[in-house]
């Protein structure tokens, strides 16, 4: 990715004071779906910290450690790849500790804009001027009492069952590892289908591999209970979104808020676009002004771990 | 106020099993801000529930309590009346426990949603479908560490300390009455200038009298720091509204999120609607879908303290 000025001026001062020698990559864009070519500054690195092609990674011995500037790692996500960072010694870190406050924020802010009905406010706004007062104030919910049902559960589920506390919610958390947690009920996967019914809200923060592709297919949508609401802000390919228009349009889903999709950008014709109910943001959840500081100094703090042998933060492999 | 035929139905069945007689006012309306006519069912009244005359209610020698069916009680808001009401030993209750979480929950909505850019992203959704992935992304704001100067502090501004307590953000609350609080600064009103400057989220909740009137006027928002955000959910008469639109038309502010204002219902020709960065919800704050049945219980639970002699909850006089 190509960093802010102010982030990669920090990024260089800091190091200017290390036992090491900062090279450029030529090919940075902004565009996390584009892959990464190949690239003549990786074969000189002993770390990379960014998002190159996993081929090369793979094939340059010197690497010892990735430190991939985002929360989501799927071209980095195939036994293969980890296998050989393993064989090498050499370790893999994300940024999942960056990016789950704003993704936890984003996923609160929907939650909140739907049951307080903002969103058909602005368009109001926006548009005809109407004053539907009584229609409107007996829609809007309070999250006081409401179920949540997590799909996966690390740092942004994590972050995300700290800000719903005050609510007095009740949260399940379907994930493999059933090792129990504070203030959510883990479930294991097997019994998904008997906590879908359950929830008012489903928050899908599922990464995109070989186990989660249509995750939520059309039998799981049709467990949910009519009027629940559905949040991705995990990967658009764990979501069968021609079963999720679907439901949407025969009124079985309550809304779905996307922040993530396939594919990105999403083209102007599409159907999600203009299926009732269904809201989109531009892959944002995890945005925030300082982004790129915060990654800066979540790559030196691990930096510093690296250089004394200590543990690296969000390690991976 | 009209209750909707479950909580009408509650009420009385409640009522049928207490030594009480209940006799409905043939004059309700939905419109909070109707001013309520006399009524002949008043005069038989040892309670009234809802929002009567208060002319009518200062005449009534043999009304002992008024439980307004509202967290504002404006038009009662005035010494002849209260010092009637206490003379006669009688009593008035708001229902600002009923509507401090909603109010709280759409207040949180409202801040939550500028920060992560719900609202252009519905606009972007329902007009030209554009994917301005880098510059929504950097435009996000996190809540935390962000700085909030409530004016006025009760049950709302109460239960709105606890929902933002997780975001670990620094709260300043203006007030009369300077007695400590819990995780929230209280500034007396003579401090107000010097807290404002602080704000990124200044919440109004104040209620409509006379020493509230414009109390957000041109020289207090030029307070402000650019880029700062006004919420209100008091009431719309706390608001200079020329002197808000011109600072949001001249960029000093950056936004101001309605939920009440003068007048209401806002004729679509006011120019509120269309002021760039002035978002609008009618009055729905307090909403949710079982507000009634709320209200019925908030009375009856009163109504059983009372009969007893107990102290009322939500006590006003």
């Amino acid at each position: 990715m190509r960093l802010r000025p102010s982030a990669r001026a920090e990024l260089e001062q800091a190091l200017a004071a290390m036992p090491h020698r900062l090279v450029w990559s030529q090919q940075m864009s902004n565009n996390v779906h584009t892959d990464a070519r190949s690239d003549a500054a990786l074969a000189e690195a002993d770390v990379a910290f960014g998002q190159p092609d996993p081929r090369q990674v793979m094939a340059e011995q010197r690497l010892r450690w990735l430190a991939v500037t985002a929360a989501g790692y799927t071209r980095y996500d195939f036994e293969a790849f980890k296998e050989t960072l393993r064989a090498r010694g050499a370790a893999m870190t994300n940024a999942s500790s960056v990016f789950a406050d704003p993704c936890a924020q984003h996923v609160l802010a929907m939650m909140l804009a739907l049951n307080r009905g903002l969103l058909e406010a602005h368009a109001t706004q926006i548009g005809e001027r109407a004053w539907s007062y009584v229609e409107q104030r007996y829609a809007c919910r309070l999250l006081t009492g409401q179920t949540v049902v997590l799909l996966g559960y690390g740092a942004i589920g994590r972050r995300l069952a700290e800000l719903l506390e005050p609510f007095g919610m009740t949260l399940y958390a379907v994930r493999r590892q059933t090792r129990s947690e504070v203030g959510v009920r883990i479930v294991p996967e097997e019994k998904l289908s008997s906590v879908l019914p359950l929830a008012d809200h489903v928050v899908n923060v599922l990464p995109d591999n070989e186990s989660t592709r249509h995750y939520l297919n059309a039998r799981r949508l049709a467990c949910l209970r009519p009027g629940a609401r559905l949040y991705n802000v995990g990967r658009g390919a764990t979501v069968d979104q021609a079963a999720l228009i679907a439901a949407a349009r025969e009124g079985r889903l309550g809304a779905a808020y996307l922040d993530v999709m396939e594919p990105e950008p999403l083209p102007p014709e599409h159907a999600l676009w203009d299926t009732p109910n269904i809201h989109i943001t531009p892959h944002i959840a995890g945005g925030m002004g300082d982004q790129d500081e915060k990654l800066v100094r979540h790559f030196l703090a691990n930096l510093a771990a690296w250089e004394k042998g200590g543990a690296l933060t969000d390690r991976v492999v």
